[in-house]
């Protein structure tokens, strides 16, 4: 299965925010994560980086974005 | 694995612009995409949705996402 755990950035800290992440969709400046269980979170941050092989996607806080 | 293909949409076509996609780094208004074999792309646009389980990642044109 190809799930994988969402990170949110802040203050140069990686904070696990979802786990078995199926969908994320970006919805102005915010993000929608669903997980395997249908569970969702909006979350006010933007995508970093996705990392397939490693399952992991790497949030930023959306405020962030213009440094 | 868990690699995915990428695809952009622009007048409501999708047309697969990479196999076997191991990294998405959104860039500006640009997104490196990095496949298996180290091959790398540039293109601008963004991110519309990353369907995990399908390994499928949708992207549209930057200047479409204002609409």
């Amino acid at each position: 299965m190809c799930e994988a755990h969402v990170f949110l950035v802040s203050d140069n800290k990686e904070d696990e925010i979802m786990e078995n992440c199926v969908l994320i969709k970006p919805d102005g400046n915010k993000l929608l994560l669903v997980d395997l269980f249908g569970a969702q979170k909006f979350v006010e941050a933007k995508i970093k980086e996705v990392q397939l092989l490693d399952h992991k996607v790497v949030l930023e806080k959306s405020n962030e974005g213009n440094k």
